[in-house]
């Protein structure tokens, strides 16, 4: 009795006697609710198949050998692809034997690292996936069958298979290839992505939208790379055990809990407790052990009797699942696993055997993978090689072109470090983000003071609310398009409490390849009309430094500043990287004109001036100015602008509703609209604009400095001047 | 070994020998990381505890016994309060015996019936926690600790507790007391609330603060009442179990998943598969059989060594935990109970020794509680009178008034059950809002086609994304102010897709008691930025039947309509409730006029026509026009008001960023403000206006038809006529 209580294990009975246990007996806890212990029986092969077959490859997954083999094939070659090459469609590969599968799913790894090498793009995760996605396609038939990649970085292999391959070249380029999902692209792309969490949502919405209407196809949710963190997944999980529809949700575990985006930086330990339990499964001693104990079991057991089976049934799950089983398994899921991922004949005859099995209801399968699978670069990485640019395939070096100005993230981060140099109140939080913002160069220096609470937007927001309540400083830095999904804790907790919580939005604006899931297009709309909240954004890096500065020193209420994806434009670098807080509220004429004023909110102040350049060709005399604050507006310079000019022109590259809207409701209430001032907004289009280079979406946006001329020069009646300006 | 496997539960050795189950033996799975087995046994005196004390007083909670004795004490008299009249902050019930909490406890309850009956009010939520905020305030110091209350409804013993009692009279009432903590309101509201889910988040930042900080201070949330279901409270559970900071969570456990919000409604069983964990916890046969054979155990066993303590810690956790204490620690927490929550002797005896224990870390205290708890009518009732108008203390029943009209959710719920009946595609998708929204009266008709996913805003929206790829015709009804919890789903699931999903907004705009947490302010402004919404709101109820005809209708694109809180007024409603579709981006002119052009949008319509009335009397001649649609607009209509009026004044219940934006964009592109033209919003104003009578709202916000009138006057040189309008 006092080893069982040692061991705070699960095992069985005699036929395990080793270390001691011979006295203990038990099957796990497996509930007494009766729909579960039917449902129970269904899986029994497969838990035994994995018994025989999947210990020793998870084991091989970590392991030395292997890695000469592979690297020889990347040599920068097209590689050759035999099979790969017959594969159009899905429909091809149903009659194919395993190992015509393992061998598709080793040509389809080295034409994604070809084809990535030369567009960049998303790496490891696609390696990683590629045994699951030819079993996944050879098993099921898409598009009746629907499969839901969720974030969709990981999609590159499913869009080889399904008619895109020779459109491979084209990816995240303008009219290329989305680096995401798209309903749009093609009928295989269930459910767009980009934005994680989502694919249990809609694979629940699409199995029960199947059931309505009494069809009979399957829906397979693939969740991974830290996803499981954020509640969504969560509430869409208690939901699916609730509604008990037959959905199959996989559960891609790679041990990512936050995505490595950065590739200057360290690689950074899973974050959440969950992660913890997830890699407990796959790493203990015990857990091996157990499991090879448990091959014992089933040999002497056999296999024949149905109480036999359900009672191996049960034994496996507690066994292999640990307590993270017993999780799902509370929010009403069949647990099955651990699989190995890389493992094609064991995905194939467990998702077999899921999808011959009648009314399965929610199962979910942990599969284990391992991202930047196979190309030893990417395994080798500290990020994984997660997101990259163009690279040389032998070694793995990216090609990365040099600048002379930092990115906008950067010079944010090193700013907010010397703030917190002289300030221990300020502390910094992200979401799994810690490479994307920049807040791996504060942990590094701040290790106590930083915080990644994993994919959980929303828990951010308001974990940081709980640190202002206690007179802490914090700085969330998220980007804008997923500040959306912590909208509602930035109203509630932050603004109508008016905490001083400070909110860094990166990526504002028209973001480039990812396109339009990650394009932050309405964070001022948002954030604005939040009666407390303080709204800037600087015209260029030295003055997001200055706002940093800013944010740290309002301490009365809460503020945001939005800053693009991009490098500086090379202006003045304050010593130590501290910033002076710039009066709040407060803007700055930088050119003085007298018949047209442009008012810009954000880098579009740099389009501005140029314009104002293109625009003393046609004698038209421009004054810019750089608005700062969207919230609160410095209302003495718009009402100056408004008096001494005839056109007055607002700039954002944000959407309707924004730092224009706000200007257009202070020029209505002060009687400025009454007489005869043209006043134009220029914002972001009415219209999702796609991925491609951002210099090709800014002129998509029509928000270059011609189109900003020539919207001037029709306005004081130029408008063939404009138009020629446009045109050549 | 046959049993074994048949029980499938968690028990220890031959001393429990019964049932059968005699050679069984095995304390449960307590994973093998060595942080947790160590933090095993800080809590074993608790668990003995519960052990001796607890089992039969849940069973009591449920039990017929008491309730007479009770009933006799509701008699609408003001009841006497010895102890209660001694309190006026928590340090005078330091010294109280447990009797004296148990009875100053029950004067609370008598004391919260008494007052909500006057008031009206959030009533079972309260009852429910007279003995836990009596054991908190006991046990705990505010403000030093911090006790945050999620949700926020079941603060009203705690108000009473921490110096307000004396404005419970003025409850949810214009410049009186709040319905929920705020921390303006009293130091002792560590934190505000009216969403719920948030106190995980918001206490794990306050207690990370602490410890930045060098304080000692206790932190406990307080999560309940649904609140569980939500994703945000997962996350930071995950997150909490990482940081393993000291975090009092206690879980309110009183079976709520779904908030009953309505009173004409049966009862809504509890939705998600968690609640299903939770209950059998609690309901099973077996649970009570080995609870009882494990007192015996610990008779026999003592509690003198350490080896045993820490044998019967982790027996009584599995026992009683099952499976959801695992999910719990799965997460990272540490799991106690469940403890009866009526309890004033255990919930002091629990809490006073998680306060005692050093780096104790996050522990989850699970308290069973009855919402209604003592109050034989709101037990009994099927919303356990969850949110109560001013009632009979005697016989539990409410005094509503009578109304000639329905309210706004009423016509909406009706008229999408009269669509319903002509396309059986379309379905309907609430967040535990059954009540509030009306759905329970589609789930009544269509109960295949309504679907409560808990408190999930988030996965509610994802999962009508995934319905509509199906070709059903989903219905999201989520209140204004709520579907800021789901905005990343709207934006990146549904418009970005452009998949039709229908949103009914209701509570938009000013909410009366509720205050600035449940407003709906912003839905107008962060859902027109959207590129590819229709957003629409009608002026009377017998539009918006018009409109969820129209919703219907629109099948390529997502499409929303708001609606306030209260009643309609009057209008025309059509045979069998069956709208007819409104043709979309059309508006129509209700009023013809010369001068001024009032476009309202909304029900501030009504308003708009009630100002052309004054403005006649003072000669001036109004067209009020109804803009219907705010995307896309009636550019025709605009342009008319535009062209044909001195004034144009845009009028609409939300924020600044909305509907009037969306106008001025127009005008401007359109040259129609070069001119003479005045155009003037009126929106609600730039700040949170607190809770109180909704015409006192109204009449803060300036938005009431003597505002409106005194706006135009001011407008056309009439400055004096307008001010003495306002005034007298």
């Amino acid at each position: 009795m006092a080893s069982c209580g040692a061991l705070k294990g699960t095992f069985l009975v005699s036929p395990l006697a080793q270390d001691g246990y011979s006295s203990c007996s038990s099957v796990r806890n497996r509930s007494t609710n009766a729909t579960r212990q039917s449902s129970n029986r269904k899986f029994t092969g497969i838990m035994a198949v994995l018994n025989d077959k999947a210990s020793n490859e998870i084991v091989r997954v970590n392991g030395a050998n292997g890695s000469f083999a592979i690297s020889v094939r990347y040599s920068g070659e097209k590689p050759a692809t035999p099979i790969l090459d017959t594969i159009n469609y899905p429909i091809s590969m149903k009659s194919l034997s395993v190992e015509e599968l393992e061998n598709l799913a080793e040509e389809l790894r080295e034409e994604i690292v070809y084809r990535v090498s030369e567009t960049g793009g998303h790496l490891s995760s696609n390696l990683g996936v590629a045994e699951l996605t030819v079993a996944l396609h050879h098993v099921f038939n898409t598009p009746s069958d629907k499969i839901i990649w969720d974030v969709g970085h990981q999609s590159y292999p499913h869009k080889i298979l399904t008619g895109r391959r020779s459109r491979m070249g084209t990816m995240r380029q303008t009219s290329g290839l989305a680096g995401f999902p798209k309903r749009d692209e093609s009928e295989h792309d269930a459910f767009g992505a980009g934005h994680s969490s989502t694919s249990i949502s809609a694979g629940l919405g699409m199995a029960v939208g199947r059931d309505l209407l009494g069809k009979d196809n399957h829906v397979i949710s693939v969740i991974g790379d830290g996803a499981m963190t954020a509640g969504q997944a969560y509430e869409a999980m208690n939901n699916a055990g609730y509604l008990d529809s037959n959905l199959i949700i996989i559960l891609n575990d790679n041990r990512q809990v936050s995505l490595p985006t950065a590739t200057l930086d360290g690689p950074a330990p899973p974050v959440g407790a969950l992660s913890r339990s997830l890699t407990r499964l796959q790493t203990s001693r015990k857990f091996r052990q157990l499991r090879e104990a448990a091959k014992e079991v089933t040999k002497k057991l056999g296999d024949k009797t149905h109480e036999v089976a359900a009672k191996m049934d049960s034994y496996m799950r507690g066994l292999m699942g640990g307590n993270t089983a017993c999780m799902f398994e509370d929010l009403g899921l069949y647990y099955v696993g651990p699989v190995d991922g890389h493992n094609v004949e064991d995905l194939v005859y467990v998702l077999d055997s899921i999808k011959s099995t009648p009314d399965a209801g929610p199962v979910l399968v942990h599969v284990v993978t391992e991202k930047g699978k196979g190309y030893p670069p990417a395994e080798i990485a500290a990020d994984k090689m997660h997101g990259v640019v163009k690279f040389n395939t032998q070694s793995g070096k990216q090609l990365k072109t040099k600048t002379n100005t930092l990115s906008y993230t950067q010079y944010f981060a090193n700013s907010l470090v010397a703030e917190a140099e002289r300030d221990d109140k300020i502390v910094a939080i992200h979401a799994a983000m810690g490479g994307g913002t920049g807040l791996n160069t504060f942990q590094k220096r701040f290790p106590k003071r930083c915080f990644d609470v994993g994919i959980a937007e929303q828990h951010a927001v308001t974990f940081a609310a709980g640190l202002a309540t206690e007179g802490l400083k914090p700085f969330v830095a998220i980007y804008s398009s997923f500040l959306q999904r912590g909208y509602d804790q930035v109203v509630h907790d932050v603004d109508l409490q008016k905490l001083p919580v400070r909110f860094a939005l990166d990526r504002a604006g028209l973001v480039g390849a990812d396109g339009p899931t990650h394009c932050g297009a309405f964070d001022t709309t948002f954030m604005a009309c939040l009666p407390n909240m303080v709204v800037m954004a600087p015209s260029n890096e030295s003055e997001l430094m200055n706002m940093v500065a800013t944010a740290a020193a309002i301490d009365d209420r809460p503020s945001c500043f939005r800053f693009p994806r991009g490098n500086g434009v090379g202006s003045f670098i304050p010593p130590n990287n501290k910033g002076t807080p710039i009066e709040v509220g407060k803007g700055k004429v930088l050119k003085e004109g007298s018949r047209v004023a442009l008012l810009g909110y954000g880098t579009i102040v740099q389009s501005c001036l140029a314009a104002s350049e293109l625009l003393q060709a046609h004698g038209i005399s421009v004054t810019v100015a750089n608005a700062r604050f969207c919230k609160p507006l410095d209302g003495n310079l718009i009402k100056k602008l408004a008096n001494e000019h005839e056109v007055l022109v607002t700039l954002e590259e944000g959407s309707i509703g924004g730092f224009s809207s706000h200007v257009s409701h202070f020029l209505a209430s002060n009687g400025l609209l009454d007489g005869n001032l043209k006043w134009r907004a220029m914002t972001l289009p009415d219209r999702y604009i796609e991925h491609g280079a951002q210099p090709n979406q800014i002129e998509e946006a029509g928000l270059t400095p011609k189109h900003i001329a020539a919207t001037v020069l029709s306005l004081v009646g130029k408008t063939n001047d404009g138009l020629h300006l446009l045109n050549f």
